[in-house]
């Protein structure tokens, strides 16, 4: 639950002036996101989501996630569109900060996630790599394996407080991914961090892809792992094999998967279990007391990791091969 | 800020359902409000505000409060009015909790109220007192008078923890209070709790008053006294007679005070501080740490209360006698 910038009604009603979307009749902050502020603005022409990028965003990375949103919306995806000022720029400044409005989409997210919601989650990842396979910027992945050593090495000394000797497992468990981590499947612009609070449903169908404040240039298949930890597990831990053949069924029926892909799976996985651990056990030890946000755990994603572990052939994902 | 139950889409679509105001397209959880969770439901009709009524409320109350909504709603006052489910009931149950869906008031809240607004504040409210004048409800006022001795008991002993000496200078202030506060003013339903964020302006006009959760049967000219205390202090604490002139006169124009009613509106602004220097003391000193809400400084209300004690007539209000 996150606003951390305050709006002036002045300094809104002077920064929506400079757009072309009517009168601002309403700005509400919502409880939702940790990145950024976000305000459910309403117009006279209707409702938009305005965000102040705060401080954990890199503003050089701005025009990236912009452009991504508009070369997607442009293309069909259901994705906020930026909207563009009336002096053609979709970043302004609003109490100090950067800011934009962005289009409103209609939809709720799941959040008892069924295998039908899990087969437009493969749908509509495929459309958006195809989509977004022509977008002509690029942004490294700042929390791609390179990055995942440097982050536990910020935790290790204080790991075992999450459980006795859980700094060693998870740096020998480290070594093996970085042994083993595959290179050159087929690489473009990924969500990152698609999880069921990214994405919206209506009437069970897909109607929205919201927060593309993690999209990198990564491999497919990655995103897909990211996909199967977020999404294909029960509130128990137990990987729902129904769910995962679903979503990457109907995700090969669009953008097909290679062997390769395939078969990198489980060390995707594990490796995605890894960076969403890393950056949990990071936040678990470091939120203040006192902070808005409430940290999670970060042993449920040593529970995914280690599934993975255990599987031995795509046909635990429900693929036939 | 503040969303404390969360609400699956499923209950949702199903809660809305009972209702004929169109399919659920949205909800949002409002990071504003510290007694309720509030959401932003958007349906294929347009906006509305939905709220889950917490712990700190009594269900007891509830009939009050929607009932008085829709009083004043009827009447044209700018306030939220609750929309009745289709089997007539404008309070239903979601997510285990006492819920509501009332109107959308447009408008934004003034970060820096001006002598504008405060004429608008004083023009609304009056409007506001002879609207509710004939509601049948009443609902005794849980902090009154009688309540702020046993509230400052829970505080004392750590009173000093704010300012040496605190809990002795708030326990004598409280002894003049007690021992001269007027009765038998006019009394009817009051707010009191028309702070700057409860009141929407558009265009400089006074478009919504929210809030009702502390509406209750008091005088009249008590709920004056909070509003003053509220729009006509400056950020450096100084009183701002121009805004008071603005508040009080334009009161009067729409609901005329009684000379007991304007000699008692020093004692009754003191009491006003009182109320709320109380109220913050003991969530001061009692909220958790790592509680959503961060508590608001006691000691703005001492200085607020200090003032209406220097104060030797109402023509330090502005008022013309």
């Amino acid at each position: 639950m996150a606003v951390y910038t305050e709006v002036s009604d002045d300094d809104l009603i002077e920064f929506v002036a400079g757009y072309d979307i009517g009168e601002a009749l309403s700005c509400k902050g919502i409880a939702e996101g940790v990145e950024n502020s976000n305000f459910l603005l309403t117009t006279s022409e209707g409702p938009f989501i305005l965000t102040l990028y705060e401080k954990r965003v890199n503003p050089n990375d701005l025009p990236f996630f912009i452009g991504f949103m508009d070369h997607l919306a442009t293309k069909g995806v259901p994705c906020p569109l930026p909207i563009r000022a009336s002096d053609g720029n979709a970043l302004g400044e609003l109490s100090g900060r950067p800011a934009a409005i962005i289009s409103f989409l209609p939809g709720l997210w799941p959040r008892r996630p069924q295998p039908e919601h899990c087969a437009e989650v493969g749908r509509g990842l495929a459309e958006f790599h195809i989509a977004g396979d022509d977008f002509k910027l690029g942004r490294a992945n700042n929390l791609a394996i390179a990055n995942w050593r440097p982050l536990l090495e910020q935790s290790i000394d204080r790991a075992d407080e999450v459980m006795d000797g859980f700094g060693d497992m998870v740096s020998h468990e480290l070594d093996d991914l970085e042994n083993n981590w595959p290179d050159n499947l087929p690489s473009g612009v990924i969500h990152a961090d698609l999880f069921p609070d990214n994405m919206f449903f209506r009437n069970g169908q897909l109607s929205g892809i919201i927060d593309f404040y993690f999209a990198c240039t990564d491999a497919y298949a990655y995103d897909i792992a990211i996909c199967m930890n977020a999404w294909c597990f029960e509130p128990d831990h137990s990987f729902n094999i129904t769910k995962a053949r679903r979503l990457l069924g109907n995700y090969k029926r669009v953008r097909d998967l290679s062997t390769e892909e395939m078969n990198a799976l489980p060390i995707l996985a594990r490796g995605s279990a890894m960076r969403f651990l890393l950056t949990r056990l990071y936040d678990w030890l470091n939120t203040p007391v006192g902070a808005l946000v409430t940290p999670k755990d970060p042993m449920e994603y040593w529970r995914k990791l280690n599934f993975h572990k255990s599987v031995r052939g795509t046909q635990e994902y429900g693929l036939d091969v």
